[in-house]
């Protein structure tokens, strides 16, 4: 959140700002709170889209610069036209770009120098679940594998605690391993 | 999957294909056995993307036409440059897009014409957890609030079942509600 300080960036992290933060939360801890939207709306088949708009934080409302268009498609083999990823590809974007972001937050805050980060993500689902075919067979992903390399000024045997800066601070790393609630309304358009 | 039968497409979905799909999956089950991946790479701060270019089903390795490149940033507040949405919208747009398509797929399949569906996805974060001022907060979301609006050839009485085929089989809905076994491995680049 703003401040009047001289800029301290590490990793491309404005370091001073998020401890500013962190003391702003603690004197005024409503500012913690936040709410993220989207809208989506269905094209045909397989495809759909969603819109990112506002969000709310920091007690107040808050308009991205420009609308964000996330697209969805399936495959072919999964009868799309294969025009953008998929949902479950969605997810995984989700969790990635979270765990990358969330240990550069940390890492910077804790003064750690990163040079690179690259990882690969694959998740295994069986159609038997979405198709009604075996009832033991769950819809959802049945495991996410991850796998990070990292280039950082750490000691290899540190290399690990760094990794775990961002699993044990990612939203979407907690949301997906431990579930969450979602309550859903409907009515007719 | 490819069949020589003429197309029979319910809310462009070919349904004589979901049909083949299912007897193809009764004959021979490991065709249902899926992997889905994306590779991730840091830029720097808050930004990071995800290329999305081969996936595994119907024992085939298979290319998507074009990778397909996500992108993830942070707003302002959060210390982002706000160039993207960031890794909790991208969880959104994962759920709305495949309760969307999962809705469509059964609907069709049960020869129920929608006209339109439109939905808005709120969720709840404290930014308590992620900057671990209390832990007895989270660090992913505290609830998702759903919206749908539909508009699809049933009674009254039967929306709320149209949403149901949605809830009932998506995987990203079981995935984000019942939680997912995540492993993480690292090492240097």
């Amino acid at each position: 959140m703003a401040t009047a300080q001289k800029s301290i960036t590490i990793n491309g992290v404005a370091v001073n700002e998020l401890f500013s933060t962190i003391e702003a939360v603690k004197t005024t801890p409503s500012i913690a709170k936040f709410k993220f939207r989207i809208r989506n709306q269905w094209e045909d088949g397989s495809r759909n889209h969603s819109t990112v708009t506002t969000l709310s934080g920091a007690n107040q409302e808050l308009t991205h610069p420009v609308p964000f268009r996330l697209e969805a498609d399936e495959p072919a083999i999964l009868l799309g036209k294969d025009m953008a990823a998929n949902p479950v590809e969605h997810l995984l974007h989700a969790l990635a770009s979270c765990l990358t972001t969330s240990m550069v937050f940390h890492a910077s805050a804790r003064g750690i120098q990163i040079h690179a980060i690259e990882s690969s993500f694959e998740g295994n689902l069986d159609l038997h679940g979405f198709l009604n075919l075996d009832p033991t067979v769950r819809k959802g992903y049945q495991g996410i594998q991850v796998n990070f390399k990292i280039s950082a000024d750490v000691p290899d045997d540190r290399l690990q605690e760094v990794v775990q800066l961002g699993t044990s601070n990612s939203p979407v790393f907690d949301s997906l391993t431990n579930g969450v609630p979602v309550t859903v309304k409907a009515s007719r358009l």
